[in-house]
């Protein structure tokens, strides 16, 4: 059925893959034709900030496996892990672009398959002992990465980042990229995985893409679909408080107490908009900064409104 | 310096290698000439027990590659990773089976090389952020495998199985073995470790081999070493424990109240050893058991000697 030709699929939709046999089977003849793979994790519910991941993976790798899963183990029992959004078809259809909505929301319909596979495992392939979100109740193998999980993200969500280096790490040993793709709007997660790939000598090299954002500068995520009407144009004080600071950087600020001023003025003044947190942290360790010096800032922060919780971040004089 | 002609070496030494781009770099070769690759990961001073680890390591696999590296993060900081003993260039030897002690020691010096490749890796290798023995200043990744840690040896080693299960992982990722060998003496790091492999998804096989002994029973042991010639007798109480209860089990004993008064016994009667636990563990959960069921059980127990901790473990009825 995954012949050494069916590597990649000219009929415009990418090869569904569920079990982990398949995935093994698939990944052996792309090896064996020596093409490179690329990786691309994604809990689905996909937007043109995921399509622009593939595209750039598209261009770096022979081949392009777009993972869609909703990791149970990132989520609190509190949380939205029920009411995530799940919608293979339609993410498949923006992946091999022959569905209208995908002609509309991405030019992939011009240029054939976005992705040469959508893997899509069951909980029982990933995890095989079960998966829960009650911590105390979970059996199996976890990964943390001490010292960048517990600040910004993880003050609120203590369990998110050991789910998503556990994740990360059961995709890289499944579909055994040569490279891996992570969107830089989840900045802590790219520091983590980053420190992931590093600490557990993961053999793949990791591309860091640019935030996509809206027109008015409102980073894409899965979650914007949760704003209401009402919601939709404060929701980018977080972006414009950001944007603020990072002005006052380009033209020689360098102290956490004026820019924290000018990004908190901008949040105060949004209807609906509270803010959770702002952050202004060292690019590797994520210690706090006083004061930015020569390695730059992850400037990033939270906002809660009434029907989502948003993120954002800028990068100052630094990369990821 | 190593070409995809020297993949594995006639001169009686394997090859030894310190760093993560010379191995792979091995490793893409042994790809490349579709040679396949079994790893035997040790912390040195190596026994006969290791050796016929590698031994089996060689009928199964062409290229047989054997760690070396005494793991920071299984150890806490009273124990004894300061005194543990490290004897690399004793140890080269014993696999090339060219020096004196190996051909007394071992038959491989009759065979030729029983190791390719010798990887020891430097603490910075393996934990770039780097590694200290006390839990909370640790940095990097580190994994834990739930449900199986914290029993039998977990019990007074509660870092044990994390610092265990983070080095394998490492180490998987390094060498990127098709096969993995372990011994059946560290029973519980063999259920651990076949549960890291298949909650990570790591892409390796695994096997178990069984325990080997000195002609009184004695398991080997690296920890040996340190018992005195007074202790070395009495040593083999534990063992002798272990085969009795075994031996009511072949004969239909199935209740752990008379299995364990049957070791207890053995175990009361030797000077200087004070035990420390025995146990009747389901293989694969270890969960104790009252009564042995059809999935049958590991009898295993820790004594503590003036000189030595020492384990010892029989399985009754399954496999590891």
């Amino acid at each position: 059925m995954l012949g050494a030709t069916n590597l990649s699929d000219d009929s415009r939709a990418p090869l569904l893959i569920h079990s982990v046999a398949d995935l093994r089977r698939w990944r052996r003849n792309a090896l064996m034709a020596g093409k490179t793979v690329g990786m691309v994790p994604t809990m689905g519910a996909l937007h043109d900030g995921h399509l622009n991941l593939v595209r750039r993976a598209r261009t770096s790798c022979d081949l392009v496996v777009v993972c869609i899963y909703v990791n149970p183990s990132q989520f609190a029992p509190h949380e939205d892990l029920d009411q995530y959004p799940r919608t293979l078809q339609q993410d498949i259809a923006l992946l091999g672009g022959s569905a209208k909505d995908a002609a509309r929301q991405t030019d992939a319909s011009a240029t054939g398959c976005l992705a040469d596979v959508v893997f899509a495992p069951s909980n029982e392939s990933v995890y095989p002992d079960g998966i829960t979100t009650v911590r105390k109740d979970q059996r199996g193998a976890f990964v943390e990465v001490l010292g960048l999980s517990h600040q910004m993200e993880g003050v609120t969500r203590p369990h998110f980042f050991r789910g998503v280096a556990t994740i990360v790490t059961k995709l890289i040993n499944l579909v055994q990229p040569d490279r891996v793709f992570f969107g830089q709007k989840d900045a802590q997660q790219c520091v983590v995985v980053r420190s992931l790939i590093r600490n557990l000598c993961l053999p793949v090299e990791m591309t860091v893409v640019e935030t996509t954002r809206e027109q008015d500068g409102l980073a894409m995520s899965s979650r914007n679909r949760y704003l209401t009407a009402e919601e939709r144009q404060p929701a980018i004080a977080l972006y414009k408080a950001l944007r603020r600071a990072q002005t006052a950087y380009l033209e020689g600020e360098r102290r956490r107490s004026a820019l924290m001023e000018l990004a908190n003025a901008e949040i105060s003044a949004a209807p609906n908009v509270s803010l959770e947190y702002l952050s202004l942290a060292h690019p590797r360790t994520l210690d706090e900064l006083d004061n930015i010096g020569e390695d730059g800032a992850i400037i990033s922060g939270a906002i809660r409104m009434p029907s989502a919780r948003l993120i954002d971040n800028l990068l100052l004089g630094c990369e990821l």
